[in-house]
């Protein structure tokens, strides 16, 4: 209820809402985009001229055939990938992905690169991001602009400035992660803002707008590599806490006499189901194996192998309760290496949630793989960096 | 973005923030109205006249002593409670608290009932609830509206009907609380629509708003009697779940080795930290102990009753560190036993989270006793059942 220029506001905020409808679900008929927001025609005819001035989106005439009734055929207007784009990057333990992504959330280019799993020190992940900004901003197109950066990192992050205050698996402690990519933009000529948020935040959020969390305001997204963690969509916004630290069930305490943990703590989850739980459950542990390979043997019969996904099964269903039990979810996301091993021991995870623990909160969920595959978090990057632009399409870049 | 009467709905959301507004902090200057809200303030005089003339508030000259500055005193606005009440229920395993409270949230009226602990059979509650409502609305004003009656109760609740899905302390199963209330209230001849909602979930809504929670918009509400459950406050907003049954934290697995629960699980945080817990601990399960009487030997020195509270602290320590890591909350509230308990034990798992987990969710965290003493909850009913006269202020009871 801000007192100034409440119809510029109203403008801004009507501008937003076309755009962030055609970014998320593509190109959309006047015809639709008027039903969907109740405003009149000629409104929508002015806001998505506004738009197309600023080449933010294209409108073109329906096609004959997949129009509706009579009369003229309504302009569809359809997001400018082309013309603006982002940079995303999904800092792994084991992996950097990069790719330039356009308005409308298409992967225009990309970049992967695959490293010895460990420590991953700053100074080399801003070399390797450096390089691949390079690349991909060499490719686009000369009048193209690049709207904002994001970045993934398994890392609680302070949003502001994008310091990683704590990244216990690239061992990163306060790590100026934010600041780091900010200068090796600008090395590039570049002025974007840089996004750095937690990765499994921002899985959550592209899962949310385009993946299998698509039509639910409640979602959990829980991811593992080394660590495990959550990102969790509530009334259909990011759960974020105080800090921006909200989400660390890898370090909830399931077992008290189980091992100590990064963290400080025995027996957090990220201890019983995350990879070093499951290389040790099958023996595995100091060899060269992964985890996909020990799902490969346990589907191919391998006793021990499927003895350690039972062993691993057992310890999700109990964090799977657990966050049934506080977040009361429509909708449950398996990323990561739960990818792998979900599957396999859905039906125990299942069998122990109808059996146990109240059952009002566990009557609803539905447990599935991301409809992203691998790339959740690194679309999540780019929806964060599109945030400024897509909040106010015709005044972002003079904030 | 509706198209129908867009300035009606406008008026009536302005409406709706002076009510909240002079409901939750009391009598307000329309000077203050304006610069709060950045209407005009020929709108706020408007606008509190149409309030003024629901008998919602009621206009008076500023006291002299109290204004500053010279020009003509700005009248205070105020709302009328003995006008507008609700009537709020909350509901425990051994006892029933009923109040008349009016708008502005005082209390007018009330009666307190004690029974022994066990089960509490729904036509019990609703013989005593009736009685209740009956003297205390023989005591309200003839021309008082009632306009809401709100219940709150250990238990997973479905909101549209206030049925009563689990309630296991109760010993209650698909109990219909909602329904039988609402019968109740209409043989008083009452018409007002009934809420029934989860105790933790009202208790931490009314510290929000009025208790220790004030000016935090992250904040997370423990509570313990038989049960163990949280109320959460994220953004501003409860914390729901799909169905309305989040914030069962009681029954997150902490020790997977422990003792069996009500629910199935086995080693709830509810079995290591609630009521049959503590007096466990303390060697008096199964005696005519309260939990108040060992926190009272314990802190007169007796041995025995304070190594039980330690060993309380402990599994306290455990559940508060996992529910920071999930909620990165800026204020922690401990209500119910926990009022008790908390004070004993605050070094101890301050010290625990000082020196374990992640620290960035942990490090702005304050733990506080509720502001609201032992009337959280019985308030947070009252706030629910203040809800549409709030939302829609002249419009709320022709829906």
């Amino acid at each position: 209820m801000s007192g100034a220029a409440p119809q510029d506001a109203v403008r801004r905020r009507h501008l937003s809402v076309l755009l962030r409808h055609v970014h998320v679900h593509g190109p959309t008929s006047r015809a639709e985009l008027t039903a969907l927001t109740g405003l009149n025609r000629s409104t929508i005819g002015a806001l998505t001229a506004e738009l197309t001035a600023a080449a933010l989106v294209r409108e073109t005439p329906q096609d004959s055939a997949t129009r509706s009734g009579a009369g003229r055929p309504s302009l569809v207007v359809a997001p400018r990938g082309e013309q603006h784009f982002v940079l995303a990057f999904d800092i792994g333990v084991d992996y950097l992905f990069a790719a330039r992504v356009g308005l409308g959330g298409k992967v225009l280019d990309r970049r992967d690169l695959y490293r010895p799993r460990g420590e991953y020190p700053l100074s080399d992940v801003l070399v390797h991001v450096r390089r691949f900004a390079a690349e991909i901003l060499g490719t686009a197109p000369a009048q193209a602009t690049c709207v904002g950066v994001g970045i993934a990192v398994p890392a609680l992050v302070r949003h502001a400035d994008g310091l990683a205050r704590a990244a216990p698996n690239l061992v990163w402690s306060d790590a100026p992660l934010g600041d780091g990519i900010a200068a090796a933009v600008a090395e590039l000529g570049g002025t974007a803002p840089v996004h750095v948020r937690n990765d499994a935040d921002l899985g959550a959020l592209a899962e949310h707008l385009r993946g299998a969390g698509v039509g639910s305001d409640y979602v959990v997204y829980v991811t593992g590599e080394v660590g495990v963690g959550a990102g969790v969509i509530i009334g259909g916004r990011p759960l974020t806490g105080f800090g921006g630290y909200s989400g660390e069930v890898g370090h909830t305490v399931v077992n008290p006499t189980g091992r100590l943990c990064v963290c400080g703590l025995r027996g957090c989850w990220e201890t019983e189901v995350g990879e070093k739980a499951i290389l040790d459950a099958a023996g595995r542990q100091g060899a060269r194996t992964t985890v996909a390979e020990i799902v490969a043997a346990a589907r191919a019969g391998d006793q021990r192998s499927a003895t350690a996904i039972r062993h691993i099964g057992g310890w999700l269903a109990i964090g799977v309760g657990n966050l049934v039990s506080i977040f009361n979810p429509e909708v449950m996301i398996f990323g990561g290496l739960f990818r792998e091993v979900f599957p396999l021991v859905r039906d125990q995870v299942v069998a122990t949630l109808q059996t146990t623990g109240l059952q009002p909160p566990r009557e609803d969920v539905r447990f599935v793989l991301p409809g992203l595959g691998a790339d959740s978090t690194l679309l999540g990057a780019a929806e964060v960096a599109f945030g400024p632009l897509l909040a106010d399409p015709l005044g972002w870049d003079s904030m």
